[in-house]
């Protein structure tokens, strides 16, 4: 840090077990991503290219090297999961894994429908071939999970071979975690709490005001996901007490 | 496309007759530009310079330039036309459009009165010099311009030399063609398309909901406008069905 | 300008004594800022690194460099005063700001609570050494504070030393000068201004709307703070009367 201030809480540093950022591209070019890294790579664990905007992204092999040689694994977004099995290209799908050398891959139903043992059966076969975050809640605001199915599927998720699961949120913060006025739907977090272990869950959180209530319930370091590129340092300082939103969270704590 | 997925709608290529999109700067610094053109060349067809931007543009030359060299025309907003012809100087408007090559301009009255056929007029002289998009609808959200003066305003402008018009909306998508929330006037819509050819037309949509609105009632292929540039790589994915949004709406579509 | 319009309102320029801007920087890489001072370098009088970003920012120093070198003073945002001032290392503030060489810093009480007497001595304080900025208004949207109060304070701060005094908004424009809606406390402005000279004010106008709003109340050359990067070509057109919004305002006006 550029100066000592007394009392901040410790941030974890990366290669992070816990403290995790999860980073959503939906469109930069190179350049944007060189700037991006240049600025934020030791904030910055993995970064999700957004649902599947990697069919249409240009030069997409170097712009994945730019991440990964400043150390930020990429993967793409579950959406493009959904579009191949939905096409029945599944099979084309793990080449395309292959093809861009992804260590990351998502499995989601956000945008399908899908038995959850269909769905874990894939998380277990690709979970053979790369890491799986697989995320839980529809993308449809009208389909209302209750708690204890979000805690089923989490946990069948994880034995299934899932690395970590997240909490879906959409881009714009309104759906699964969310109310349509994009506040948080605090009892079910804190239910699901109560059976997944916290560090096996990331939570998309692309508000300000969402971030700022995981940091207050879960402090510095809970997992965080769908930042946007230009959040991240305001999303630093908010895990550290130094925004207003949380500056007088962290005082008096070591 | 940087892998193969089936049943992906047909997407139109430059240079394109429909499928159009044209894009709005409002003040992107050269490097800024080049990043643009970089990552979304193939799929913006013409870029506005935002209203009156262009007064205040360093290097404008040279920004159009780099525009110019990745195969994308550049005019300048209607509100600058208006500026100029309030100002009783529509003469020296001509000669900026000269200065500039520019080979479109765009003839609106948003933020000025003007007797319709005084409009058409201007749209007749114009359009022996460059192309020309005039704009139909009022940036003024207490004019509401009832759909039978939308068709005849379209109409004539369409008779009177311009090239395609554009359905208002503003930047932030709240006037002309949607409510203050931002939802689409629907019926309106639907009224000017009975009798206006929809290739034609150039919807300003600078909302997501907006964009996917248009792609689902006129398909991949649908003309828009006002779409800022971190918006293309995005909007890109919705015309083909490979977004939440319109996951659905291509499937069994061939 | 890059060409001749007549009856624009006459811009100040550079160094400003009014029509000042201040822009907000909240984790722009180096290359971002190096392509915000080229487009914009003209319109911007001094930059803050907002809240206590500086805190997290990779390499402050050259970051600093870049605006210095085009004529641009960097500040950091109030918070960090805050941050020390509660931890008790208020000497160790002053060595930061002489580390970085700034010459401009913000003191504000917006997430502390501090007897204004207290502020008024670390003005005092601080004024010995550099440039103070002082703000006023709560970051609580429930603390409000009634109009004379707002004169009081600011009246006791330009007499501590204060250089000039800002009316606080936060980054989302939603506290002080505001209601939670973005709408314009209006008879707290006014009634600031019967007792405070207007270019002792700098109003933070993050949102169009309040920026609008202070261009049509007080004109061309108000002085607004806390701008979004992208949005300065954008606010100059406004103070112009070069876009919708203010287009009819000046009209007329020499």
């Amino acid at each position: 840090m550029n100066y000592v201030l007394k009392n901040i809480p410790i941030r974890t540093e990366k290669p992070r077990t816990k403290g995790y950022t999860m980073v959503m591209d939906k469109g930069l070019s190179i350049r944007e991503v060189e700037d991006f890294v240049d600025a934020n790579a030791d904030f910055v664990d993995i970064v999700k290219l957004g649902w599947a905007t990697s069919y249409v992204t240009k030069n997409l092999e170097a712009k994945i090297k730019v991440y990964r040689d400043a150390g930020i694994p990429v993967y793409f977004g579950g959406t493009l999961f959904e579009a191949f099995v939905v096409r029945d290209q599944f099979e084309d799908y793990i080449r395309v894994l292959d093809k861009y050398k992804l260590e990351f891959a998502e499995v989601s139903d956000g945008s399908i429908s899908m038995p959850h043992d269909e769905k874990c059966t894939y998380i277990e076969r690709l979970s053979k071939l790369v890491t799986v975050l697989s995320e839980v809640g529809s993308k449809d605001a009208a389909k209302i999970i209750p708690p204890y199915r979000w805690i089923e599927q989490m946990s069948a998720e994880l034995q299934a071979g899932s690395w970590k699961v997240i909490g879906e949120a959409r881009e714009g913060g309104t759906v699964g975690l969310f109310r349509d006025s994009g506040e948080v739907r605090q009892g079910l977090v804190e239910e699901i709490l109560t059976k997944i272990p916290e560090d096996k869950i990331i939570w998309e959180a692309p508000q300000k005001m969402q971030q700022v209530w995981f940091v207050k319930l879960l402090g510095a370091n809970v997992n965080l996901g769908n930042i946007a590129p230009h959040e991240l340092i305001p999303l630093e300082t908010i895990r550290l007490g130094l925004r207003g939103d949380t500056f007088d969270h962290f005082l008096g704590v070591k």
